[in-house]
């Protein structure tokens, strides 16, 4: 491993406190997953869990031994302070963290009197001792030591010299770093910044930070704990974690790289950002925020169309950075909003050069005006827009086939097993067939049976998948009652494409967005519609 | 109207610039509601839309006028100064603003030298002109008059004396507020409250703030700027907004009334956000994000088991206001890293004392655990949920009927029309019920069915309503292949619940979650299990 600088801290937490999150549950293959991704982004520590807590934790500092080969961070192992009155050694969960394998632990600490008090149940004299008795006894035994000062900035308002001597006490105990946490997540920029230059002035500690989104201030507070000198800085991937999430870890390193002039990941890093961001979240299973600062899908798109036109003449007029820096691209979107400057770029941006058809242009913006308004969305659906471009351009709908009809049969037997059963009825180059197709659910069923019969005119559709199946009710409150819409989307190996389908009924919206996929997918193979 | 305190603006932009957000299209009758929502908040000015711009803004203002009986807020006009070469007076979109109706008109101008040169294509004086100009016009005309910015931040870098010019013109010109605009996102509070200060120094002018969030900064960036003397601020709706969103309205003004000290809000206005939030993404119709700060469903949501014990000591010892002062909730979590203590406390919220009785507890979390790990999730299934705590309270499962078989057909028929008909086979009190209900999807006739069953048996069955229907498809990354998770919301008219079901097959997940549904429903119909 080369060595790492160490003047500045880039601490994730998404394994630990981001796994806090409602909805976010991780399994041991997933959190040696997030911690890969972690790695190659390169930040300085990955705080794996807490060990001897939960055996899922456990489980995973175990395996990360002999499975996660780190090349740039550092495994760290969470746990708290020995128990009152018993001694550190002698502990199990203070063992626990010994032998997690972890070269760094970190220790969560009370630094506000009233949780002492009342949380701990036991003497603010006692809590010091069970720090730097702990403290003491990891070192000694060969770790480095960190500690999150729990509660820390409401402590500091409770009894700013008890806070105080808690970060002393570790910090003389020699834990290299003391992270101030805002726990409940309620401090704004100015007020942190304060307290933070209160505790430089009293103590000789390095300091960090550990902030959560509850102002919505998250990324603002840590960014001015590191103006005031913080140097080790938490944050969490994609900003998961408890209630309002933690400090969103892409979008402080990106600031501060970007914005503050600091190098904190090593190079090549920051350009892979957006898409680690998004392989996290498919681990996670947590739906990517498209709005997401840095590296959502949105947050270099452009709808409006007074934008759309001067941002022909100078893109860097209309974005704060250029978005390859953090591996994002800027998108134009087809939208009800878009006016024929938008519809041309993005005509651009799939090869048709729309540029002297403004009649084309109109049409083509009335039909993506027509059909959003009947719940469509074509933002996220680029081949199904673009059959829609042929369509116009050519004058007339063409398909490769035509369907007759369709039936799909879900039924549970009186034995509890489960049959998903669809037939279709297809013309194609002037044959008719039918096929039926079984499949783990009525979706998968109707794609088989599409496909089956039309394998014979197009071989080619056997390497044709379904890779993602979206569904989104939406409601109605409208006056056109509630309709579902239906994203798919699918691949041949090489590429991937998304098409939509909206109905009232679920099968209905999910048949129109599968005719497209396939009808996509025979264009690719080469299959003119002319 | 009351007379409203001018000291100090919070001025909505959901309207306008919140609509530009992918995926947001707003209907006239939509703005209307969203409108009424905002001045329910207490909302100063609420911007329209730009009319003339576009027919559905025109319409909007049109509409306003006799429709939108405003108590708190005053309604803005938005629109772009004068075109070049043309008199205020005889410029067409100018007219529009004059003849919107509103009292207020906010006009957008370019502040940024090159935005000048290469959008607007004209000369820097010329743009002077032209503010100056459409200023004194519309002052003219009785309208009050704020000033856009726009691109004012990456102007001032690019030349701080135009930009300031810029400023001193309108104000000059009689513009009462003019709002700088970080129409790119990228500042940060630090570097935002320089250039203010700056600004201050060398004009006399009354400055509003308009953020974006593409630095994750957009609400830490307008309390700075408030901190230095700031007294308009604008922002939308849940940060609805263009890429990265706007100022979160909701949060700022929280902050600034619960963490300022500043009363920006009618009184009882703010005890009302967090309804007034999700009303207004029912109208939008894009999903809540849970973990928004203050308003979101999981904001004071608490679900670590080491946080759940504690809690029950004292509450505000881990939440950063007290919810109801938002008109939000404290919320505890059931899920796997729920301890015994959150099952405790979740089932005491239900009505059900497990304070005594280890054993259940310790059995309920290890159903719950074994439920998530294969799809579920309970926290948003109460109803679910309190089922799974009375079978282990009663050790066995108990249901009011059981289900023999069903089978749903869904068909496109040759002449395009759709049939949607399902059938089920039940067992309840001893009598064997087969029915056949037809819907518009196949969720529909399933619970059409089900009901049309049990209605011999159990008539308030009639007044059971399903309420919403959400999908997810839990990806196959951990190697269980996909399933997907229903969730569903019933309603009798007084109360409405939540439960969920998991399966491959869509609509067996569907019918496990109604089947959860009608029990829960019979359940509070006083029909017991025992």
């Amino acid at each position: 491993m080369p060595p790492l600088d160490d003047r500045f801290h880039v601490y994730d937490t998404t394994l630990r406190d981001g796994a806090q999150q409602e909805g976010l549950n991780l399994s041991v293959p997933d959190k040696l997953a997030v911690a890969r991704h972690l790695d190659e982004l390169g930040v300085g520590f990955i705080e794996g869990g807490w060990p001897g807590a939960n055996p899922k934790d456990t489980e995973f500092f175990r395996r990360a031994r002999t499975e996660l080969a780190l090349q740039k961070a550092q495994l760290a192992a969470f746990g708290a302070t020995r128990r009152p009155g018993v001694k550190a050694a002698d502990d199990p969960l203070v063992a626990a963290l010994r032998e997690s394998g972890a070269p760094v632990v970190t220790l969560v600490a009370k630094s506000h009197d009233r949780h002492v008090e009342l949380a701990l149940r036991t003497t603010l004299d006692e809590n010091l001792a069970m720090i730097a008795d702990t403290v003491a006894h990891l070192r000694a035994e060969g770790h480095r030591v960190f500690l999150d000062a729990e509660h820390f900035f409401d402590g500091y308002r409770s009894n700013p010299a008890y806070a105080v001597e808690v970060v002393r006490t570790a910090a003389d105990a020699g834990a290299d770093v003391i992270a101030l946490c805002d726990t409940n997540g309620g401090m704004l920029p100015g007020e942190l910044a304060e307290v933070i230059v209160g505790v430089d002035e009293r103590t000789k500690a390095r300091l960090g930070i550990h902030c959560h989104d509850d102002s919505a201030c998250a990324v603002a507070n840590t960014l001015a704990a590191v103006d005031v000198g913080v140097s080790h800085v938490q944050g969490t991937a994609n900003g998961y974690g408890e209630r309002c999430g933690n400090a969103n870890l892409f979008s402080v390193v990106a600031n501060l790289q970007l914005k503050k002039g600091r190098t904190v990941l090593p190079d090549g890093g920051l350009g892979e950002m957006s898409r680690i961001a998004h392989a996290i979240a498919e681990v996670t299973n947590i739906t990517p925020n498209s709005h997401q600062p840095y590296v959502g899908m949105s947050a270099f798109a452009h709808k409006a169309g007074l934008h759309a036109s001067a941002v022909k003449v100078d893109p860097m007029l209309y974005q704060h950075i250029e978005p390859a820096l953090v591996g994002n691209d800027m998108r134009m979107l087809v939208s009800d909003m878009a006016g024929r400057a938008s519809v041309e770029l993005k005509g651009k941006e799939l090869g048709y050069d729309l540029s002297g058809d403004r009649e084309t242009l109109s049409r083509v913006v009335e039909r993506v005006k027509e059909l959003e308004s009947r719940g469509y969305t074509l933002e996220a659906a680029d081949a199904s827009f673009e059959l829609l471009l042929r369509d116009e351009l050519a004058g007339e709908r063409r398909r490769h086939f035509e369907v007759e009809s369709w039936r799909v049969i879900v039924e549970r037997r009186p034995d509890g097993s489960l049959l998903s059963e669809a037939t279709v009825k297809l013309y194609a180059k002037g044959e008719r067939m039918v096929a039926t197709g079984e499949g783990n659910g009525p979706v998968n069923a109707l794609d088989r049976a599409v496909r089956l019969g039309l394998e014979r005119i197009y071989p080619e559709l056997a390497s044709l998948e379904l890779v993602d199946y979206k569904v989104r009710i939406l409601e109605g409150s409208h006056g056109t009652g509630a309709v579902t819409r239906v994203l798919i989307e699918s691949g041949d190996g090489e590429a991937e494409w998304g098409t939509v389908g909206v109905d009232e009924n679920i099968i209905a919206a999910s048949w129109d967005a599968l005719a497209d996929a396939v009808t996509y997918g025979l264009l690719r193979g080469g299959h003119d519609l002319d």
